[in-house]
């Protein structure tokens, strides 16, 4: 008999301490639950990803002195635990990402992870030399074969990255199961994806799988858990909570044994969205230690949105709203806030702009002689705002969520130290849709979002009956267009081919390209979509490509 | 005989009109005088680096276009040219990077780069598939081999990057002399490891080398040019202009000679620093068909010294200094940069931001009580001083320049969205004492820089009485200690050991880490070291790591 335990996780990024401490109670917690062998996600032991920090000697020494400590509870239970070590060859990158099989105080058995995932948000084969090498260890009479979270995903793809696939090599020694170690960020998307991988692979190597996910959020990647137990017949035997960390222990004969032991529940894509990014916010105050939150509050549904989630994530009395009223602010868009601040019992200042914004004019009005009103004077009301929220931020220790969409931030359409301030863009990865979605999804029980919110035409407000579609196409179309180019990667004209304008299609590609040097100087994103503006995503700001 | 032309040019990132037309008036200009063949860098033809662009299918079909134009005036002479192209193979990376041996309108040979850095700057493994044939091609009588860039760069290094060194395969085809393609971004270091490494090749291989490298600025890397021919003795037989685009033609018999045509000449590290500095800013202008820059001028030195540098790039009628005095500024600071702007000849506003620091006080009084003054009130000051630099953007045009210096960018010790401002950071990667030498070697000549704003002690004067020196280190001091952590990865124990204060040590490390989220909201930093922030330093901004 053979008991795993599958512990998911949340970690700090570099906070061997807090990491190890985490490790060893559940080794013991696992111990106490029966568990013969305990498993944790990929580099647990400092946390995915560490980024160059894995470039300093201190961090992997760290990190040694941290496996060693964990040494000490593996005298009767076996762990299974990721984590960088140095490749001793003077030949090749420093660094093997590894998991150690660790029993009776010992380091038994290594892997080495050989595919190595570098592009999107990943960065592996700048610091990882790949493994070349295949085995399988022995424990408790079970041959198991370890594998890290990309060295499974070679399979069942038409245009395969890589021209190797590790699990052909190490299915030679014959295992009786699979252990993967995985940190793979969440999209909506993703959860689809790896149900699928898992499968495919099950049903080539006629293998049960048990696969741990990382769990919580680091910075603005969003490690969502979710680890799956998978039968020889490729069927769910379970699947571990979403969002939230957990250990969850299993009998490998029972898993061996083929039944299912659950059907894979199903989710809306703008459910799982909606958890993931209140994961994404309380897992960056937390890991910083911060809790209050401020948000400025337009009347408008992406601050509305933006405010209902932080509430969410960090409680109403950890959230502040901001409302601070322009020149060409309509009535109904501080009644709107006022209605969404009560109705979230979030506490709300109002400080209205004009006496600054006619401070400013008057201090320019020498350099700006008579020179007609543009979108000068519609920036410094936009920067006025961004500054009142940085310095009540700065006073009383709230930290600014910044309230762009990715639609406008796609097109530039907002204010470089204005609105697009903020330590953290929450709906920065929703295109405007999606924003909308999610306010009706958040108002499925009751009304939260004022409908007035959700159903008037957006609009900046700065300057006199302004209105988005007055410079934008309609979101529908707009955002259509963008998703094309920005997940899909599609060219002008293929895009124009599924049945677009050309000369708009060439307008918003031509957009987002010359506004990239915006977006370079904004907060990082929460990712939610296979594609998010950020690490994700790296494009020129100088060039002249469709722009 | 056998002439070869090495043409190291400018390219702009996915201008495919512009390249091509650069790329064969190179060509004709190098058959009017007489080339047999004429070499272009890596990637010439979208321009280095062209990151994420590559993913797109009509890049690269734009790309191959752009090469079927330039085969038509091949007919009767040889081309080799940098370029992406699709990697027929379903397995793998969709791309090479190549070089195109082109000639008589056919592409007659190819080679696919094998070594792709993927480290600071670099990603290019992102992208592209190594290379695994090693051939080479005849040409009028000679066999000549091909590298790409980083190729020639895994030899004489005591902790080699990559397991395998492409020439040691290809020098068994007995070729006459080496041509490689480079895109090779300057550093203060670079020249003098690139000589280095062509004399390690040209020994170790007893091959001549034709060394081309790209030419100009691509935002924040620095392409300096300095293409070299190096006799198969190891010397070099021409180094060509550093940061100015050039065609020289060379007769491969007389570099086959074996004689140095000349002594290599030696630069001063600031002079280097000083010429790419001014390339930077000129590049960034001229590729997005700027004209007019902006500088907030304090009176400080940081100012003065990203003023003089952009008046040298741009023209000083280009160039225009804003003096923004405010409650706590001296009056030498006024004066200080009115005699600057004076020696510079360029045009000044003063716009005292006192009235408008007021109305915020005014406005806020209610939140904020009888709070004490603190660092709201100094980042009040600072991030009007943005706002009226963005305003007079907006409404004149002017592109504003970034002023920080690197020793602040490290410990925080600016403000975001105020003096953090700007599209562009001139002097971001030179540490505060750097700074202080570019102005001494501005001065060399005659004196541009004031004497009082380099003798008189730095502050930020945002309170009365402050200086950098209240809650900053000695910047001796403080820049030896971020240049081990930053520059050299040391971790704080190494540090300490070298005879710098534990404490201190630790608080300057706290201090880098724990700032990383301003970092990462600020404008690309014109690189000059070897490890500059930005993109080649990719740090997580949540985190525990010696914070």
């Amino acid at each position: 008999m053979l008991k795993i335990a599958c512990a998911q996780l949340d970690y700090i990024i570099g906070d061997f301490e807090g990491n190890t401490e985490q490790i060893i109670n559940s080794i013991i917690k696992a111990k106490h639950e029966g568990a013969d062998l305990v498993c944790f996600s990929e580099l647990a032991i400092c946390g995915y990803p560490p980024r160059d920090f894995l470039e300093f000697d201190d961090f992997i020494d760290r990190s040694n002195a941290s496996i060693e400590k964990i040494l000490a509870y593996t005298n009767d239970i076996g762990v299974i635990l990721g984590a960088p070590i140095k490749n001793p060859d003077v030949e090749g990158k420093d660094l093997f990402n590894a998991a150690l099989f660790i029993y009776q105080n010992k380091i038994q058995f290594t892997y080495h992870k050989t595919l190595l995932p570098t592009y999107d948000i990943f960065d592996e084969y700048r610091y990882f030399e790949p493994g070349k090498t295949f085995d399988i260890f022995e424990f408790k009479g079970y041959k198991i074969a370890i594998t890290i979270c990309e060295d499974i995903w070679n399979i069942g793809n038409d245009n395969p990255l890589y021209t190797i696939c590790p699990m052909d090599e190490i299915i030679n020694h014959s295992p009786d199961f699979m252990v993967n170690l995985s940190a793979s960020p969440f999209s909506y998307t993703q959860r689809e994806e790896r149900l699928r991988i898992l499968k495919e692979n099950a049903n080539k190597y006629q293998l049960p799988i048990f696969y741990i996910n990382q769990c919580g959020a680091q910075t603005e990647l969003i490690f969502d858990g979710g680890s799956i137990v998978m039968n020889t017949n490729g069927s769910v035997y379970d699947e571990m909570t979403y969002f939230t960390p957990s250990i969850n222990v299993y009998d490998v004969k029972e898993v061996l044994g083929g039944n299912s032991n659950i059907m894979p529940k199903t989710f809306l894509k703008i459910e799982k969205i909606h958890d993931a990014l209140v994961m994404g916010v309380k897992s960056y105050f937390d890991k910083l230690s911060l809790s209050k939150a401020m948000v400025g509050l337009s009347g408008g549904i992406d601050s509305a949105v933006t405010l209902a989630i932080t509430a969410r994530a960090l409680g109403h009395e950890n959230t502040h709203a901001v409302l601070m009223p322009g020149p060409f602010s309509s009535d109904h868009s501080v009644e709107d806030a006022i209605s969404l601040s009560e109705k979230l019992n979030v506490s709300y200042d109002i400080i209205p702009i004009e006496s600054v914004y006619e401070s400013y004019l008057h201090l320019l009005k020498p350099v700006f002689g008579n020179r007609p009103f543009d979108i000068t004077e519609e920036n410094i009301q936009a920067r006025i705002r961004g500054m009142i929220l940085m310095a009540m931020s700065n006073k009383f220790g709230y930290i600014v969520l910044n309230t762009s969409n990715k639609s406008e931030a796609a097109v530039g359409y907002g204010t470089l130290y204005g609105d697009m301030c903020g330590g953290l863009s929450v709906i920065g990865d929703l295109y405007k849709t999606e924003v909308y979605e999610l306010a009706n999804f958040m108002n499925t029980e009751k009304i939260i979002i004022p409908i007035n919110t959700i159903e008037k035409p957006p609009s900046a407000e700065l300057r006199p009956d302004q209105f988005d579609s007055d410079s934008l196409p309609d979101y529908d179309i707009l955002d259509q267009i963008l998703f094309l180019y920005i997940e899909k990667r599609k060219g002008p004209e293929e895009i124009a081919k599924l049945g677009f304008d050309r000369e708009l299609v060439r307008k918003v590609l031509r957009l987002v390209n010359m506004n990239e040097f915006k977006r370079y100087q904004t907060a990082p994103v929460l990712r939610v979509s296979p594609k998010a503006f950020g690490i994700g995503r790296r494009m020129p700001i100088v060039g002249k490509y469709l722009s």
